[in-house]
């Protein structure tokens, strides 16, 4: 038995208490497995008094995550506070200049400075690293980086935010309006203070750029991803897509291509009866694809106490075993900057407008799409019921987003869809 | 840029081919990922004139493995010979004794000898590492040993023979009967050259041994698991379970009970929307569940050149990066000897009978069923068609083993049922 691995977290929120909950009650387990005790010498958090279910009188306590970060007692920082700059970006800094290791489950930090704080660590010889960053308790970052360390990776996706999930399933299952799932989403505290960052993809934005700077040995490029939340998602596309033999996910595609790095996330059709289709809830699921495995499919809890305080201990026991692995796979100097694809690879897309009840409204949307070069794979006409106008389903066959909007601008312009149709990519997954 | 990686790789069949066309193929990858070069020295096969599709010239030929394994110039031997016993274990253990890491996909050997060699190898001080063993391509044991290292495992399971379930979804959508199925398989070179291995269950049976012992840090025991093959499943069962909402999947499960460790590989019925249940063809899927984590589902391709050298490399990057966690997961003096469950955790069972058209004849059933303690949760009768039999299905409530053998030999004994009924567990997943 070596010395053990003395750990200082800064964050005692659900992950922090979680992972306090692990270290204490596993003792012996984790000693067993990496070979040296792991203890918790130090903490800090916002508020010292309040009952977080775990006993913390045993450690010492750091107003300052930046003091603790820098505490002769210990040799491992845990960040847990969250939020890309602030005391969490100040205290790894610090953590760092000081020689300790770094845990993070921070995507947002990650996402936007990991570049720099990758290339930090590596000058100083500590490791950095961020497995609950993504997707929970899945160990897709470790799958990524180790597990598939022999293979040319084609293409990363993934269904990372589980709200977004619960809300499009719930949706679904419930035929309920986006903005009512949105209430009894928020009403269940199942949405970041800003939900913005949950319903508007930002945040499996920052995930899906993490996995891209890895997949693709590329510098970590949010600014690149092209973002479109859930925001706009109506029940009857829901239905519609369904009745089609899709469901509608908030998806995020990575594929390194002829014209740059793409990075999309964004809602997309996929077939009911794949993986990714079948996927409800809360649950998230990340698929990877390199030339020599094939297909993997992860999926697991994306979020909450247990399973992510689990991806924090998995870096922590890595660690405690001498495990160094570069931040993104690849020494960070060695990660090139990516050139943004300008346009997203050609994909079928399922098209959803409120035609007139006029001769040859039809006709004329069937010449707009033609003119632009986009054929039709599927149409469905519904019933008017009372309406003037009845829905219109189309699937196009594989086209360009640039032909798609050429499109649709031509069916604004025959004067025979009441407002903009809704377009949303099906993706083959 | 420290010193190369040498490897010397023993067995070049298509695993074997496939991991020479990566490291020849992606060296600069490689080294950029792991740090150093990773290159071949040397490589040995039972015969030398043989087009493998790769350019073997440039690397030192062993006739022998054993010879090759204690080769000064290199660094890491790469076993991919199969076979439990003889040249595979006699050159993996040349190799631990000459002091050199090994790499091997080798399941029987290590569920066989495992303990022994990794006791062997970490008191020389190298590593032991087996990642293409279990489940091709998947991840798999570096997601148990180090992506949940902070979970006490509660239940592994897994479909883990990528021929069986070819076989039984085969069975089921064409339609055929076993024996027209298995030979398809043969024809299509699918079976092993002794094909127990595969539809007795053996060779699923050696993966689920060897994650068992990580799972739970016990040694591996393979001879403790209850094993049952796939021979006796009969189309009228994937047809009948079809109807009731289930499949049939030849699924590995263990996890430790107060009677001690369970490890069954068995045909059992699983909900057909379940991940497990939708799981076509040769495809492999492993969930593992953990008490932080809950449940994590991992799926890819279970066999193949591309993804058994992509587990292969796995190891071997790590090796070249300086990873090192013993073999399973703890100190191979560590693990426990494992007390085998006697009996299986109680569970729901699928039953079928060929009941003879007689008046009282389900009445008799369903009385010897009360008697052994067993309660019906389903049950159905199918048309008699022209037959003197009616088909009829039961699907019991949880109960034990024991109770329900009790309840068949109840069912023997009141001669109104044809034959032996058949009797497949229903597995919670």
């Amino acid at each position: 038995m070596t010395d053990p691995l003395r750990l200082g977290i800064a964050g005692l929120g659900t992950v922090g208490a979680g992972v306090v909950k692990i270290v204490q009650r596993k003792a012996n387990l984790l000693a067993m497995r990496s070979g040296r005790p792991v203890v918790i010498t130090a903490v800090s958090a916002r508020t010292r008094d309040k009952d977080r279910g775990v006993r913390l009188g045993e450690y010492a306590w750091e107003d300052d995550p930046v003091v603790l970060a820098r505490r002769d007692d210990v040799d491992l920082f845990v960040e847990l506070m969250g939020g890309s700059d602030g005391p969490a970006k100040a205290a790894t800094e610090a953590a760092i200049a000081a020689g300790k290791d770094v845990v993070t489950a921070n995507k947002a930090m990650l996402a936007i400075h990991g570049q720099d704080l990758a290339a930090t660590a590596e000058a100083a010889g500590v490791a950095l690293r961020f497995e609950a960053a993504v997707a929970g308790g899945i160990p897709v970052i470790k799958s990524l980086t180790e597990g598939l360390s022999g293979n040319e990776i084609t293409r990363v996706m993934g269904v990372m935010n589980g709200t977004c999930n619960y809300i499009l399933t719930r949706m679904q299952s419930a035929g309920l309006s986006y903005d009512a799932v949105f209430r009894e989403a928020h009403e269940l505290g199942y949405l970041e203070a800003d939900p913005t960052l949950d319903v508007g993809g930002i945040d499996a934005g920052h995930k899906l750029a993490l996995l891209s700077a890895i997949a693709f040995g590329t510098e970590v490029d949010f600014a690149g991803v092209q973002l479109e939340g859930i925001e706009r998602i109506a029940s009857a596309d829901i239905e519609q897509a369904a009745d089609m033999g899709f469901r509608i996910k908030l998806l995020g595609v990575a594929q390194m291509t002829g014209r740059g790095l793409e990075q999309r996330m964004s809602p997309c059709l996929v077939p009911a009866d794949s993986p990714l289709g079948q996927l409800e809830g809360g649950t998230n699921m990340v698929v990877l694809e390199g030339d020599a495995v094939g297909q993997i499919v992860l999926r697991g809890a994306g979020a909450g106490e247990g399973p992510t305080a689990s991806a924090v201990m998995s870096d922590v026991m890595d660690i405690a075993r001498g495990i160094r692995v570069s931040t993104f796979g690849q020494p960070a100097g060695s990660l090139t900057r990516p050139t943004p694809a300008g346009t997203a690879t050609p994909a079928p897309y399922y098209l959803r407008m409120a035609l007139q009840d006029k001769p040859g409204a039809l006709a004329k949307v069937a010449t707009a799409l033609g003119e632009a070069g986009v054929s039709i794979d599927r149409m469905r006409q519904y019933q008017h019921s009372h309406e003037t106008t009845a829905p219109v389903l189309i699937v196009t066959h594989k086209t360009t987003r640039e032909a798609l909007d050429k499109a649709l601008a031509g069916i604004a312009g025959t004067g025979v869809a009441d407002g903009r149709p809704v377009a949303i990519r099906i993706e083959a997954v």
